[in-house]
């Protein structure tokens, strides 16, 4: 554990020090879960946007994608059922004014009852040796199923009165088991009162006008209340899905883990239109579609895994999550939902419009059930970036820091150097970048020896770097040395424009998925 | 005018109707002056914003690009004026209870007396006929001199209340001058007031700790607030750029024109960060190549022309726009300004830091001057769509609507059609789609006559259509239909990738600015 909290604080030294990721007005000290994107992260950002928009709308011929805006009339909210219900329950203490999620205060409660059971594991697998079974020894150690039944029926407990909106009751709760406020120790608590998490605005300027809004808390609903006119306009047929990349904004009040779980983010969603009746068919594939992107990028299949929810959604059949393997465990990176009718259900109701689809081949109208492909820019970017960071150890016994990033989503494709500072070297290297530029992200360093360049495009990311010597000048080649493999051909100037497109071109990584 | 009021109309309807620009939540009526990018209107967005990309960062190795947050540290609204300056002067009618903006009240006013006048000159001039003199005219009837004293003095009393936040003299000019509320007629005005046009928003969960924030009104700032941490990580050296693109928010009282004034909207800006003193040099060098970056997009010469300001911001020396010709006349397309060090002077004072770089070669720190280029994506996009959109009477006396888009913005780079649906033409249509799409958006049509399937394309703005016939299954071989010439080639399959290459990639535009 202790190795992980190692390397996701280097993930994010490093994404600070190469320019990823920046906190956010830092020179004001910062502004809490919210992180900019530097000149290496915005294309990294960029560059992943770009390769999920490309396998989902250019490739899919029956996808289309739009941008709507981040404003929504205010009645979307009442019927996505955001307005009453996407909330988390609160209470504060009212010695240190702290606030905190009272569902988080009685899961920390029981989280530490586990780690007594698991000390006690340990305690008594060290005392038996090879004659300890670990089953055997929860289901018989009286200390251990005591606690056992604490957690468990606290935790139902919770369960119930949340699921009943009994805040009452989580209050009394929180006080049976004597929860203290981590802050001050003291156990003085206001009652436990739902907040919800949109944030609030107002549009137009006069008193009596000004219309409430809020910032959209999911990129989702711009497809719904969308979706007539882009069939009819797009002229449409079932199934179709749209899709559309954009800003969504939650006040989070437990916002952590660098760009994990942000106030501010960016979502890549896709609403896929289907027949009602066909869900689960459309539902299994876009479940192994999305993991095929994913695998095409090449961070390894063992770094995935999926998990179907029990507990489901009000606007849900069935769902389940891509979970990442993250430094700090594994975490949803992608969701996959059969949202039934729900949603076009529900605007139907509120906006009194007709959002039927009419179905020319089986004659009939009816609205159409919908499988959702939901993921976060921001995981997908700390996925690959924390995956990519590496620290090597190489045969001269020295270790570099790498960032092996998929060479197709690198901010910068290539590094162009002279050997030396003179003799023509830097003009032929310049005449290099002029001729890539026009195809790549590329840029020029003539600083330092040659070694260290190469180190600081190792811990860039870059792919290539291309070293100009005086050979160059009289036989018009260059080397050109691989981040990863760190190995170095000699290549003719007039090839190297055709190597690095075979490894960076997103055609031939899309390829993968099929 | 009647005529451009025609065109305007159209530019609005067939955005709607081809899949560009929707109301945004038009199903509950819609949200005034916000809109949302519809299928083909998404990817001509994007288009638009990658070609700027390109042009600003991948073609200039010392600009970067970054991607900050809308949400900023409110202290940046302090220190870049918005918080104290950023207004509106603002009037409500006690009877009707409607808010106006005192200026465009008194303006208002004023184009009143000038059409007044405008009709004296109309009949006049109908009157004298070939004899009539227009100057003459205007400096020697004396109703006509009356009004002209009239409209100048107003306006120059305004300015004067203006500069002076004289707002009790901006209310006493319109009582004075008795104009009455348009809607209700009364004349029963509260004080005027200004109002800050800055969306508001509350960050956290604690009414303690909740912290009031803003949704930046410009994207300019989360530039300077990052300067240094760019500058240092990127190892930049001045002069160098930092360019981004986002969304702003404005809470305009008049927003009108569909996208060109929205109150949700998208910005490019690059702020070139240069050694103060150089301004103009470099103040004059980012106009003409702004200039050029728009020429090559093959407009028309005549469609732009630049407004030097002669009143300026509090925070420039010199500033400039590229004005175009939109439906509605000559208007702000994009800005130039010299900014000199005001933003990172006062992110200085504010934050307590220093914002200063270190002049290797002159051995000097300083803060630097600015240099930015700001343009507004939307308006880009209505100046584009606007241009494009054209009714064509053919040969045959019928007429076509094409919406002649630059090829490399198009969202569809080429449609394919199967003449007939049988005898296996649908298949090998297909086969082509699948082989093109992993290059370009293209689409499928087998709908209607192929003259019909052209003219949905013709106002779709897709530059090729492809069609396949019998005589393609024999030989191999498919006819290119080209949008603007409507002229057909009869060119082998294997060819027509390379063909619409040709047309659309970004490097052969872009390489029309050098």
């Amino acid at each position: 554990m202790a190795n992980q909290d190692d390397l996701f604080k280097k993930v994010v030294s490093h994404a600070k020090e190469y320019g990823y990721v920046f906190q956010s007005s830092e020179i004001y000290d910062g502004l809490s879960a919210v992180y900019d994107y530097a000149q290496n992260g915005a294309e990294l950002k960029k560059n992943i946007r770009e390769y999920w928009w490309k396998a989902m709308v250019q490739l899919n011929d029956n996808i289309v994608g739009i941008d709507a805006a981040i404003f929504m009339h205010p009645t979307t909210w009442k019927a996505s059922g955001h307005v009453d219900a996407f909330s988390d329950p609160l209470i504060d203490n009212k010695d240190s004014k702290k606030r905190y999620r009272a569902d988080v205060l009685v899961e920390d409660y029981t989280a530490k009852i586990e780690a007594k059971i698991e000390k006690e594991v340990k305690k008594a697998a060290k005392r038996f040796g090879d004659a300890f079974d670990k089953k055997e020894f929860l289901a018989t150690n009286q200390r251990v199923k005591d606690y056992q039944e604490k957690v468990d029926t606290t935790l139902q407990r919770l369960g119930r009165s949340l699921g009943k909106e009994d805040l009452a009751d989580v209050k009394k709760l929180i006080e049976e088991l004597e929860i203290a406020c981590p802050m001050s120790g003291s156990r003085n608590w206001t009652d436990v009162k739902q907040f919800n998490l949109m944030f609030g605005t107002k549009l137009g300027a006069s008193a009596e006008s000004a219309m409430d809004l809020y910032l959209r808390p999911e990129t989702a609903q711009g497809i719904f209340v969308n979706f007539l006119n882009v069939q009819k306009t797009g002229r449409m047929k079932i199934p179709f899905g749209i899709a559309q990349t954009g800003k969504a904004f939650r006040n989070e009040i437990v916002a952590r883990q660098f760009i994990f779980r942000m106030r501010e983010f960016e979502q890549m969603e896709m609403q896929f239109f289907i027949k009602p009746g066909t869900q689960q068919e459309w539902y299994e594939k876009w479940k192994e579609s999305r993991l095929r992107w994913h695998l095409s990028l090449g961070l390894g299949e063992d770094n995935y895994r999926f998990h179907d929810h029990e507990k489901l959604a009000h606007y849900a059949d069935a769902a389940a999550d891509i979970e990442f393997r993250f430094p700090f465990g594994f975490k949803e990176l992608e969701g996959i939902h059969s949202r039934t009718d729900f949603d076009l259900g529900a605007h139907e109701k509120f906006s009194g419009k007709k959002l039927q689809y009419y179905d020319h081949e089986d004659k009939e109208s009816y609205v159409p059930y919908v499988i959702e492909t939901s993921i976060g820019l921001d995981r997908m970017f700390l996925a690959i970036f924390s995956n990519a960071l590496q620290e090597e150890e190489l045969e001269n016994g020295s270790t570099r820091t790498v960032l092996k990033l998929p060479a197709v989503l690198a901010p910068t494709k290539a590094a162009v150097f002279p050997l030396v500072k003179k003799d023509g070297l830097p003009d032929l290297a310049k005449e290099i970048i002029d001729d890539l530029k026009w195809d790549f992200n590329v840029l020029y360093d003539e600083k330092d020896a040659v070694g260290r360049r190469y180190r600081r495009q190792d811990a860039n990311g870059t792919p290539f770097c291309i070293t100009v010597d005086h050979q160059s000048l009289e036989d018009k080649t260059v080397t050109i040395r691989h981040r990863d493999s760190m190995e170095q051909q000699r290549v003719a100037i007039s090839e190297v424009k055709a190597i690095i497109h075979k490894e960076v071109d997103m055609k031939s990584w899309l390829m993968k998925m099929e």
